[in-house]
């Protein structure tokens, strides 16, 4: 389990998306959110869309991983897709909150890898923020806050990298990820292979 | 403090050459020995060439991070030099056994990142081993026999990488010096950094 958190804006949608298309062994968890769906979004791929009413019932039912509230919408990681593509050796990316990375590292333990992503500075995340096009300072101010306080959680990430470049941020998070497949505990089969080693 | 062991002929020591040339911020942990100096080797290079009674003075002065009598000779990893280098930001590499990374690892904690190299099979371990030349039969047992006892600590390392291919296996274990670098707890600064983030 690979989570990329970062404040809105430090382009980790854009790393996620290039993960995806590299990386084989790598599948997105896709949420399920309360949250409407927006123009270009596809029901299934950017996330399962509901009502509040299912998503209480599947948080009751446990059928999530993890869940939050987020500005009044809800968000969640349903449970039976990851745990049964673990199991067949399949890797996935989390592209999820503090508050998400936060349940899942309780939940899953020593298997969950965490990456935060910042930005080189504040003015890039602002012009960042900003760019999306034609909404008001207000707006801008509560996205900045938000980002404010996402940072706010840094120092419980595995790992930190700075995206003052966006193909050399991605090698970087692809270093990581690569690196941690090869941890000892993580590759399956090791033992029986050391074993015929020392016949 | 990044360590690389390996049985005898797993091809160690041409990784760890290879690491040194290519990354300036790692040095070499010169070990000291009790062992005869071999053709071609140098002093302060290869290693710290000294007799039995210096080495077992220095371990009692507590000059030592770590050693062991391995075939009737001492090895041990000399203290100052590499606490210096560590608290000016440099990294070092260790070529040692697994009784030199347990008491690394004991020792120094967290810090210190253990990778284990693994022949891909026995055959291509023994012809290795066989391949250095004109050693007879009850010699190339002993190391086969060495060999596997060192295999048989695999299971200690932090990561396990097969050198079956010897540009991928390089390429390999600096992927995994690289991530380990960008450890949110290895990264200097990164705690103003973010401060100044959310200012």
């Amino acid at each position: 389990m690979f989570i990329l958190s970062s404040p809105s804006g430090a382009g980790k949608t854009t790393i996620a998306r290039k993960l995806l298309e590299v990386d084989g062994g790598l599948d997105l968890s896709v949420s399920v959110t309360t949250r409407p769906m927006r123009p270009g979004e596809v029901d299934g791929r950017d996330y399962y869309f509901t009502d509040r009413a299912s998503f209480t019932r599947m948080e009751a039912a446990g059928a999530f991983l993890e869940w939050a509230e987020v500005f009044g919408n809800c968000y969640a990681t349903p449970h039976a897709h990851i745990t049964e593509g673990l199991a067949q050796g399949r890797d996935f990316l989390f592209d999820i909150d503090w508050q998400g990375a936060q349940q899942l590292r309780t939940r899953m333990g020593p298997d969950v890898v965490s990456v935060f992503l910042l930005p080189p500075d504040i003015a890039t995340l602002e012009t960042r923020l900003r760019g999306r096009g034609t909404d008001g300072e207000a707006v801008i101010n509560g996205r900045m806050a938000r980002a404010r306080a996402e940072i706010s959680h840094w120092d419980a990430y595995d790992y930190v990298v700075v995206n003052d470049d966006i193909d050399g941020c991605f090698a970087t998070v692809r270093t990581v990820l690569q690196a941690e497949r090869l941890r000892r505990t993580r590759q399956i089969g090791l033992s029986d292979f050391t074993a015929r080693l020392m016949r």
